[in-house]
């Protein structure tokens, strides 16, 4: 069984990688408000924003359901999934661009938010428990942008001795049959993230003041 | 019948007002992560972060539902609640805390959002059709918040020439009977978001070139 039967859902679907730099006619078309990626293409329909399309996904093919059942476990795997978004992507993004004192701040909010994902993830294997689920997938960029941040801005935020249990979800969760031969090169990620800080450390040279 | 008999879901519930300066020891014990209203309380559960909230109260109480109920329209609706969160609030804040060449650019980018955002709303009621949805609730800070963003930082967005249907919409939205006994005081928000500029004001200087 090679690895492109691996799937979450059992759903056949058709992967269009896009140039960020170079974005094609057909993204523009289809994201016109955000011009960026992900986007699902369902039939006629278009699908943008991840936590948007996994909704999606989940409502429309209902095999193996990606979030939980229960009313109040759903809202507690989508408040972390935009928790992460909010603070640790944000404060983790700022620690990679901002000049020196702001880093140290930045990177004290980082690390407080990594702290409280910790306590959410401790003795379960997946945060969705025995297999991935919406959070697991919610909360992916973790296992694989924070190590490029941490390597592009020459910092780190996820200490394995501070945060075990995240260190132990990122293997489970990169080395996963289905997330393992599908992530996006890491050098050209490296790359675009170096770039990135070129351009935006001005704006943010004195913020976390502020924030 | 009193407007407190009349309800979306008709389900009972106790309202308790924070007082955001001097945030109780319930608030804080309720949303330990991100010490802010609104919280819902159901039985021993608390949930946070108004989005998350709406799921809970229409995956909980099915009676007459917030969201539609196919999944391309819920995504819809979710996108856009995303969207003027993320593109409106943000830009609309800046422009009323940034320095005056900021402001031009940040005035632009939320116009161009409302803009948009009248697009879906043109020749409808309410976003939800007849009677408000999960999307009404979740734009109606537009209706008004902006309105106090626009005289606290002496500016225009809401132009109801340019955005007739927006306007329409905003009247439908502030005189509905579940609505319009449930606001905020006016003028203590004035005072807050006056206090909010004179705080952040310094941080955003010359921000909008970059983002």
């Amino acid at each position: 069984m090679g690895s492109q039967d691996v799937k979450l859902k059992g759903v056949d679907y058709e992967y269009i990688e896009q140039d960020v730099f170079n974005k094609s006619s057909l993204l523009l078309e289809l994201n016109p408000v955000h011009k960026k990626v992900p986007v699902l293409v369902h039939g006629n329909k278009a699908i943008s924003e991840s936590f948007v399309i996994l909704e999606y996904i989940d409502e429309t093919w209902k095999q193996h359901p990606l979030l939980p059942q229960d009313p109040y476990q759903r809202a507690h795997a989508r408040f972390w999934a935009n928790f992460a978004e909010q603070k640790l992507l944000y404060a983790a993004f700022i620690a990679m661009v901002a000049s020196r004192d702001d880093t140290e701040k930045a990177l004290n909010v980082a690390r407080e938010s990594v702290e409280k994902i910790e306590q959410e993830i401790k003795g379960k294997k997946f945060f969705g428990g025995d297999n991935i689920g919406y959070l697991d997938i919610a909360l992916g960029w973790i296992s694989y942008w924070i190590p490029i941040y941490e390597e592009v801005g020459s910092m780190q935020i996820l200490d394995p001795l501070r945060f075990p249990a995240i260190n132990t979800w990122m293997n489970n969760f990169l080395n996963h049959p289905v997330i393992k031969d599908r992530l996006p090169q890491r050098d050209d990620m490296v790359v675009y993230f170096r770039g990135r800080k070129k351009i935006v450390s001005p704006a943010y040279h004195g913020l976390m003041k502020y924030l």
